[in-house]
């Protein structure tokens, strides 16, 4: 048998018997399970989830949040008008992965989402449209494209929208990975938000978006980033200068074509929260990239540019407000035809702290 | 609506319409959920586990450990002749909690359990009998009566009994984590051990053993502990020390009559394993522990001594050799009619570095 | 005898006889000396310097600085034309401190300072002027009134005039510490700099100066900083955003009137560079700041505006340029007539890392 | 100029003239002194010990300790009856090294030494003798031969000799870093020790000298070791394992034929003390060690045995009792005749916390 040959589930079984039926009954009242029985299973060579590779496309989804706008009330009880990515593999569950959620939310002109506070930890990504602000434990943090918002486990947090038209984003946590665990406290806040100006910038980028500063009446780390939004001007600027050094013969992107930034926790230079990483990654036309498999799921959302995904050997064109996930071990690769820009977050702090982090590039170890 | 109220998962739900049911069969098509019809039951005020507070009396174990001892072989296939703890709340997994996973394994006279490796951390606990070696990448353990071995994560690792009379010891590993998260890698080792050696101590207690002493030729720290086995005779001496030390009124125990030790990785002074906790822990006669409400599940075995453990409010009397799981978040005390020894693992390393940790000690945040 | 009072270095002393004479001969013959001659000078009962508060006038050094452009040719062998700050209390070495050392350095019209490496950490402050390029690993650093600049220990680094004017600046380096502790080591590197570009902006900064965001092709650590850089424009900012946002009645400055902040490497959120700290420290007119005592020895520079600082109870006048330096515990306190912004660099991180910090706020432990 | 040629600290420097006689006249006004006349000795192009290394033999250090046992009253004041060796190359102070001192203390028979505390750590190690207790914040800490005990910064400590014959071990500090740095501070204790008890094993060692084990009690880490002495059992018992582990072709050794082990922090794995490093070493008869450079300086003391150390190219034969320095980047071997065992300390973890280590082994970097 090859040592990297499955485990057969039901390979060598003891004989069937009286006995063995009895003793298989005991198994139940004592609720005990046998190993031998399951093992493959359980256990497989290599991860075998059950989420599968899957993408939305915006041009299907954005319609369906605008007819939830039209017949959904936003308020207390339901708390968000938001839909969830439910992956086919995974049984009706509104899990994008078994750890992450992925959800569109949607508010209309001069709606309020009402604030609360979870411990799961939650982020925004915009992929177009502005408008709201969104108020976390008083500070209200503006909504642009490009931006990616923080509201971190138990901060006190709404929306509300300040135009005359709809806004749609993209809402990540760890609500799958929260719930399995049995980690999760849920408090109620206000039912409006509690600031209602519309400024810029947030107090936390006022007091933390200058690069190499660090404010001396905050010089205790903290769990999570202080940042409250991380601008598309910065993240663009990132990227631009990543391509523009690389051109200089400069180490500066990840591989050949292929700029990327993380979002980072300043305090500590590591990710924005316990359990999500958060990326920007951007494709120089006629750019692949090599082929990975990750320990962990992570979800990617095209923010502007034409190209695709390769996922387990089955390509997908993408397009602008497309979403896909790669569940875990899942081979996957990116093209661009254009100059292709992405948003992602993974579970990856999850893997790393545990020491589950595994990578393979092109076949070989990562 | 009090702050702490559960939310309905039915709570105001938008008005009953043919668009509407035409919008949800849009979501469906297209693989999203809606949050508002599923909030409550996925973001709880609190942790509500699925799994629940349960006894599994040694008493009736180990005879079921024995039948399978006569009817089912241990062998390459299903590995290791293991009887997994299925919480009745969990749907007829052989899951402990969501985290862990607790079994008997049993091994019969002269019988070798084969070698392989895998992500998954695994310990062994003996609560009574000796004469099996487990063979930690080469290296032979031996086992006895409240011996803790560990086999961290991708360390190859068989069994194999070197008496004439069958051994039942307790393993304890991560596959339920594992499982839902996909980070499993298995590979199959030598169809028996490669080593038949019966050394007192093994070379890595031999290397590591010596109390503040760490070896020159290892100055890089190790994700898991490199000790392969920590012996009933310093855990004993250690709490019979703690609870001597009380008595001279100095600082020494947990609380008073109540004294533990944490079983820890000599490299970091931190957990043995990323994601499990190992404890000891000893009650004077006629102690009773405060009421802990945690994050995060666990799992004790009674090692020797009388007395019982009150969860969620039921109490349940406790023998030797008896255990029993709590859930996350569900309240216990231990209390004890005499000395009373336990044996603790959890998943709490876990909860800490994904900062999901959380305590209540007699309803106060401990 | 006060628990806090001196111990007297010659306080009860044995008896003189020809036997005590004859044991102290023994002593020198043997190179042991005794401790009870010398204790009360070796363990003084809170830091005692022997180096004193002491404050350099600008105006004075500026042109010293000018006629060494004139007299002193800068080449291989001086290397660099730098007038080191000499605390009167050090005994005419060119200690700021005993573990700091700071200078000016002067670079006349077109002239060039040679490349070369050491373990010493350094920087530059630029107080005034621009013009000069600082060539950091061959990447050009441009330097200008506000810059902070980084040359961490083993860095290739040279400097070349590229205007018409001369310019002088600050070094600031652990050069006292690593001369004492013998941990130095030099190299020469090119009689020339090794690139002669004058960007605007050195590719360090195109990489990392960006708020929150970190290169996905750099995630290892970095034991220092990689900032070529940090610029005025930022620093700026981040002190005129703290001063409004403490407007509004937000938390944002050291204390009332008082911004600050911390000079990090981005990829931990600590300090620049193992052994010296960096601030920059901006106060409203009218403001007073606490009394502190400090472990440590640190270096102020005066950037701009008109205040003063008092040292062990002696005011000083202080403007532009001024430099002044607090020993160990003494104790001082800032105050401006008008804005007044400072450069501070310290040896903080000696102190942390050892466990040596210590603070007192006004007479209290801080 | 070779890249490794030293600079001459008066190489090419201005020519002599009047106008440069006023400018050097102007520099001693202002408390300035230029770089190029002193570069040579600030920045050598390794480092440049005024340390020497030095071998202090026992058969003459104890006969002046016990000297000074007649003639020299210990008490109030002198504190302590302790000889400091002093290095030939450091002027007459009191230091090993330049961040070192040791001593050898000195107790005659009933005597006392009264309690204080410092800032600076320390460390006794006994090499022969028994009958003193340490009593390290109250709790009695028994001296015996091969014992290692701590007293770090600021933890009170006085000594009692509660035999009828006299004891001598060695002191070990970092009190030159203290004094040089301006870190220190003292306090009186009590006049005698606040407790005369003299049990076998301290609370320390009967709370935390169980291997692998951690009281529950104390989950936060410890700057500096709790454990008060390290017997000479363990470490004997550790070396002799790692001894017989190579015999058995295992990895254990340093390097054939050298064991050797290191003090630590059980809280953490690592040093017992922020500025000190101390390891027991074994070498098997007949052993010789590689070449060693180390940035940082070292003292070792025979503990038993028959050997030698060559320092710089000198040999020199050592017994018992002996102690010697080690400068900074000083090349050593130790070398064997029969089994030789030898105490070490140094200031390693400076070094390593400042990021100033670097080491070569026979010439290449270690």
């Amino acid at each position: 048998m090859s040592k990297t040959a499955d485990i057969s589930p039901h390979g060598q079984q003891p004989e069937d018997s009286l006995e063995l039926r009895a003793l298989y009954a005991g198994f139940e009242v004592e609720h005990l399970m046998p190993l031998w029985t399951q093992l493959g299973d359980l256990m497989p060579v290599h991860p075998k989830p059950k989420a599968v590779p899957h993408v939305w496309k915006w041009a299907n989804l954005l319609p369906l949040a605008e007819a939830s706008g039209r017949l959904v009330p936003v308020g207390r009880g339901g708390e968000r008008r938001a839909l969830g990515l439910a992956n086919p593999g995974l049984g009706g569950r509104a899990y994008v992965s078994p750890t992450l959620w992925a959800a569109i939310q949607y508010l209309g002109p001069h709606e309020v989402a009402p604030e609360h506070r979870h411990s799961q930890n939650a982020f925004r990504f915009v992929v177009e449209g502005a408008g709201v602000w969104t108020v976390v434990n008083g500070d209200p943090v503006r909504m642009s494209r490009g931006d990616f918002l923080l509201t971190p486990g138990w901060n006190f947090h709404g929306h509300h929208n300040n135009s005359d038209h709809p806004m749609a984003w993209i809402d990540g946590l760890d609500i799958p990975f929260s719930w399995a665990n049995d980690v999760g406290f849920f408090e109620f806040g206000s039912e409006r938000v509690t600031d209602y100006a519309t400024p810029n910038f947030s107090r936390s980028e006022r007091l933390w978006c200058h690069p190499g500063l660090r404010p001396l009446s905050v010089l205790e780390n903290t769990v999570s980033s202080p940042v409250g939004a991380y601008r598309w001007k910065h993240t663009d600027r990132a990227l631009t200068e990543q391509l523009l050094l690389e051109e200089d013969g400069q180490p500066a992107t990840v591989e050949q074509g292929h700029a990327a930034v993380r979002f980072i926790n300043p305090t500590t230079g590591g990710d924005v929260m316990p359990t999500i990483r958060a990326e920007f990654h951007r494709l120089r036309a006629g750019t692949a990239t090599p082929v990975r498999r990750e320990v962990g799921s992570t979800v990617f959302q095209v923010y502007e540019g034409k190209g695709g995904v390769t996922m387990a050997g089955t390509e997908h064109r993408l397009e602008k407000g497309d979403l896909f996930v790669i569940p875990s071990w899942v081979p996957w690769s990116l093209w661009s035809d254009e100059q292709f820009d992405l948003f992602r977050f993974s579970d990856a702090p999850i893997m790393e702290r545990l020491n589950f982090a595994r990578t393979m590039i092109n076949g070989k170890d990562g």
